[in-house]
């Protein structure tokens, strides 16, 4: 009677998958080598690395339909989950973002902008990619990159040295690189997409994020000012990638706006995000229903914003349990994880009926954090 | 580090309380004789008679705080958790809750207005109770009543032969009866309180219920046309008792009003309630995460509501998900329980910006569903 929804991964992504669909009557099984996983306190879960054949199989026996709620899904455990249960989205979407490479590669032949790259592999190869690029660039591994780990940034074209020391290592063992100009933004801005197994497609409104030792601790839906011209031009962008592929599921793609208003595609993510997760509150339905929605073929659901809303990341640590609950109307998500620096644990969100109401509770709420500072909605 | 709630009872109501509990980085766990429960689903299920005190110890060890999603608690049971573990609401407010008689007296003593009534113990008391009650008037088993069951409507003084064939074995079988008069009311309204382990206080606004055959259809909230007057008066009922009992957790009293505007107090229930499921998403803080909120000692959430809202159960079938998916701005809950005849399976809420948007969708919703065409959010 009720579908079982297959999980590869049981992050903090997953068990948010599984709060909202489970007023959908699903079940859940969730594959993740960690017996502690935030998704094994909400769900059945296989303890296994992610290439562990035998328990691939268990997952894509027991679940309908299968899914992954991370990036570097290994392409083998991606192909094997879809020979043997339907599995969205495609091991070649996954297989495309997991490269930057590839992921840039596409955005040009789609004819959207982004920014100059040059593939490195090696160091002579990295001088002659900075010619390309100029400086400001940023060296980046390929593959397995997040929240701006492995990364160098080269400033002139001396530090060409330095960047190779930093990252050539990577070449050796196995992992690429790419060489990125820099882009002077004037923010970051993020476009939440879902296109259903039948082809329907829906976008929430674009967010804007605020990243700090690049891990995101502040995202403002609707971005702030944001005007039909520039939502259409990121649905544009959107669509064209999700077409392209085929896709099915959420998709994100992060994007920086110029000075002009033009939007420049950085990258994109095969699943939902953190940029997303204002939906739950914020949004008629949020990212992680649709997203089961999408890989089950049901209609999708309304993207519509329910107010403006904020999303603020809790890092590293937690407030006690008492101080969040005392945070005036906001919406508090604890993902169960043991506390460690850098470490995403959980986070708090905010509705307002205007933005600068908005504003208000965010400023109160980042107070009562004791956050840095210079975070603010209003200081973009 | 995270804390576990534990739960006596597995049904839908266990069910949403664990998934407004798992935010706050919760756990939990539940007891019921069912192996296919819905709380079963989306938490640990200890699979026991309500009344086995192996499994009632089992609960109290691992929880550190327990409560229960139904009202028909065994006594015993109570006791015997509350010896245990911290245990909200207390075995006195469950077993007042449990009895009409108790529950009126009660109702009574607090100076709050309720149905003139008359405990049955045999044929000649229920002759004598019709002659003290008048006619109309309702003769109810005192304990295990819901949705409608075991009630018989007496509406002439010759009626007393047959309201005592029908509901007569009951005394015999050691659950007593009560005659209550009928409230000629103009509609049936409930107040969903809830009063922390600190004193703390809050209540939702007055829910307008649709009933038909006993059971729940239909919930408007706020109810149509609701004044400060009236939302006073019901919280001062419900102050009344919270205080009365020192009680703990969520608290529903099911209220009659009259033409004149007059509440009259029906009966209250130590629980998480029906009419409060449309706060899930039409109210800042559900009534479920309160209720958690409450039992923990937590600073309690707002709640007020995000908009007009209305809450349409789906009893003993439900149409296929996809029809329930493509409601257009619906939120969808199902249950998790197979399809029988009354059974709550699941509910639908709809929160929109203003009464009139409201009703229109929820006649829209009402008319897919292929709904009674009585009901209407109008037609009160």
């Amino acid at each position: 009677m009720s579908l079982t929804l297959g999980v590869l991964g049981g992050g903090q992504l997953g068990r948010m998958l599984a709060l909202a669909g489970y007023p959908l009557g699903m079940r859940f099984i969730f594959v993740d080598p960690d017996p502690e996983c935030p998704a094994g306190h909400v769900g059945a879960l296989i303890i296994a690395p992610y290439d562990d054949e035998k328990a691939l199989l268990e997952l894509a026996n027991t679940a309908d339909i299968v899914t992954t709620e991370f990036e570097n899904v290994p392409a083998s455990s991606a192909r094997f989950l879809s020979e043997h249960a339907p599995f969205f989205p495609s091991p070649e979407a996954l297989a495309m973002a997991q490269d930057r490479l590839a992921e840039k590669s596409l955005f040009r032949e789609l004819g959207i902008e982004t920014p100059r790259f040059e593939p490195v592999d090696s160091r002579e190869g990295l001088a002659r990619a900075v010619q390309a690029c100029g400086t400001p660039s940023i060296l980046k591994t390929r593959r397995l990159g997040y929240d701006g780990k492995g990364q160098f940034v080269i400033r002139h074209a001396s530090h060409v040295e330095a960047g190779w020391a930093a990252l050539g290592a990577s070449v050796a063992s196995g992992v690429p690189l790419i060489l990125e100009s820099f882009v002077p933004f004037v923010r970051e801005l993020s476009i939440i997409a879902v296109r259903s197994a039948t082809g329907e497609e829906r976008f929430y409104p674009l967010v804007e994020n605020r990243h700090e030792d690049g891990i995101l601790r502040l995202s403002i839906a609707p971005a702030t000012g944001l005007t039909t011209v520039l939502q259409q031009r990121a649905e544009r962008i959107a669509r064209l990638i999700l077409t392209r592929l085929n896709y099915i599921g959420v998709l994100t793609i992060e994007l920086f706006e110029l000075a002009d208003g033009s939007l420049i595609a950085n990258e994109m993510a095969c699943r939902v995000h953190n940029s997303g997760h204002w939906t739950i509150e914020g949004a008629e339905c949020s990212q992680f229903e649709n997203h089961i929605r999408a890989v089950m073929g049901l209609p999708l659901g309304s993207t519509a914003p329910r107010g403006h809303c904020a999303m603020i990341n809790l890092i590293g640590s937690t407030p006690a349990i008492e101080t969040l609950a005392r945070l005036d109307g906001a919406h508090v998500h604890l993902y169960g994880k043991a506390p460690r620096q850098g470490r995403k644990l959980g986070h708090v969100t905010i509705t307002r009926t205007t933005a600068e109401e908005r504003n208000e509770s965010c400023a109160q709420i980042l107070a009562a954090l004791n956050a840095h500072s210079t975070l603010s909605c209003a200081n973009s």
